[in-house]
């Protein structure tokens, strides 16, 4: 078996240089790191990955916090294109993952005061931003990095990977409002999610320049509720010409009660979201939404994670990844009467 | 800090047995472990992860093998729940777990054989079970231990976490026999997938007993196939009283061209699928479906494999897990004319 000292020996360094390259210590040189790379490959060695966790003091597997809500909340495909990229950044950087599987807040905030206590994880990844979140204090309170997908919410220097929600928002609506609507409705997820805020102050912003109408509503995934609510408006005609979700999972719940109401879409009223999957893409009718690129907010995070864990320079906290706007069957242009 | 040496002399047995009561020796007496561990907590004592690592030559991982498929495949909650089913256990166990990420089966072999080769994983647990499945060659091709979630296809000592297929898909057209379909039409999954053969078993099973008719057809998820098929139902006025779609994806993309279609559910057209989610409880209109309880899945699954990388006694290779058939509004009792 090839060892550490023959890999020293062959490239002529100290056993202790080639440890620090094993680890990813920043501190060698970049000739030196490559000279014992290819010494390594040449002689086939493969580190012990034991071996190393050992000697660096690290776990090499990162804890996922993820938001706490029902069942329902976490099937969400935004998810799972998160943790696909953020499981393929991982890999490729020879980490594993553990993931907070609590649906409760409480639930969560233990298992990542777990994670601390059994030096399980050598840095957490958070899949949400929301203020007062005791979670962040308890990072906070501890020396281990982390970064968040989501806004910014104090100056600390902490990396925040989020796309640019109210822009976003903002061009989503123009897009409508180029489309003839004038009687808007947004209908957001209740619960005091920072993405949420933004999406609407995107949503205002648009409307306002073009002194239009809008109404702001706020739900949980409660089929009666909403189905009561657009029931009334029905009652009362006062449908909006069109419905903007801030998420995908309330989009699909609000078509489900659209069907049960016998509105049509297209043509009694329309609809658009955000957070684009084959959720959507596959819907009755397909819906238009804003792309808002999960997998690489979920690569990024990774990356951005890896990079503090391993000492290497941080160049810019704030990190927004880009959004595109989808069009399909569920919106079109308004025909002027 | 307390030592492995502490422990040993507090609970009267060498160090030695310390050291394999907290590798999980299977070895060691019921009575000595459970000495053991009463120390180890009375005296707070935390085993580290990465010590007890190299000295059980464990990484405390697990590999996940997804199946291969477009971005859309991997969107399926199905997947998302059987994860959480696997995160949850593993994390009780202080595993934490490397899931493969590549969309292509060589990629994906790939993936699963650095695993193997760099030691980064104690076992695998495979998400799906095909005939001649390369991955499996590899997997047997090694020592490490793996369990599928899936049907078993030889008679290996292999460890197999499955619903019964057959009966639940017999179970859903009986049910449906029951509220006078006589005319059935199964849209199947193509991929020589297992689980899509059970279902199509036990469909054929109840129609044949009821000598009734039915149509199997294999489509990918390609939009403009099932729309033509369709259109061309239609003009041959040859539509089925009801669809059952083998997954719920497939399900979600027929809804959608049904709204194209204008064909309205369940007066024109009824259907239902398998594999409960909130893609069902929300779809238009909501979905009759078979539960098949993929968190339970993915956690018995963990639960297995651990035994078997522990080293417990295994009873049983095939384990069941029941499946429940849950009834909303996409199907109705067909009104005798």
């Amino acid at each position: 078996m090839v060892t550490i000292k023959d890999i020293a020996q062959a490239a002529n360094v100290s056993a202790s240089t080639v440890s620090r390259v094993v680890s990813g210590n920043p501190k060698i040189s970049k000739h030196t790191r490559e000279k014992v790379k290819d010494t390594m490959k040449s002689l086939n060695y493969l580190p012990n990955q034991a071996a190393r966790t050992l000697a660096t003091k690290h776990s090499n597997t990162i804890g996922i916090i993820q938001k706490s809500g029902s069942i329902k909340d976490r099937q969400n495909p935004f998810v799972l294109d998160v943790l696909s990229g953020i499981f393929s950044e991982c890999k490729n950087h020879g980490y594993s993952t553990i993931p907070t599987t609590n649906t409760q807040s409480k639930g969560i905030e233990l298992e990542v005061q777990e994670m601390i206590h059994y030096h399980s994880v050598d840095g957490f990844i958070v899949l949400y931003s929301k203020k007062d979140n005791p979670i962040i204090d308890i990072l906070k309170a501890h020396a281990l990095p982390y970064v968040v997908i989501g806004k910014s919410l104090t100056n600390d220097e902490v990396i925040h990977i989020d796309n640019d929600n109210v822009r976003a928002s903002e061009l989503l609506t123009r897009h409508l409002i180029d489309k003839r609507h004038k009687n808007f409705l947004f209908i957001a997820e209740s619960g005091d999610y920072e993405v949420v805020k933004d999406r609407i102050a995107g949503h205002l912003k648009a409307i306002e320049q073009e002194s239009l109408v809008t109404d702001i509503v706020y739900f949980d995934k409660n089929r009666e509720h909403i189905r009561s609510y657009f029931q009334g408006l029905i009652d009362y005609r006062a449908l909006p010409s069109v419905v903007i979700t801030s998420d995908t999972l309330l989009n699909h719940l609000v078509l489900s009660i659209f069907y049960e109401l016998k509105l049509h879409i297209p043509t009694d009223i329309q609809t658009a979201t955000f957070n684009d999957s084959y959720l959507n893409a596959f819907a009755s009718p397909p819906q238009t939404t804003v792309d808002i690129y999960p997998k690489l907010l979920g690569e990024v995070a990774a990356e951005s994670l890896l990079n503090v864990i391993q000492g290497r320079e941080i160049v810019g906290f704030n990190k927004l990844i880009q959004t595109t706007i989808i069009e399909r069957e569920s919106t079109t242009t308004i025909q002027e009467v």
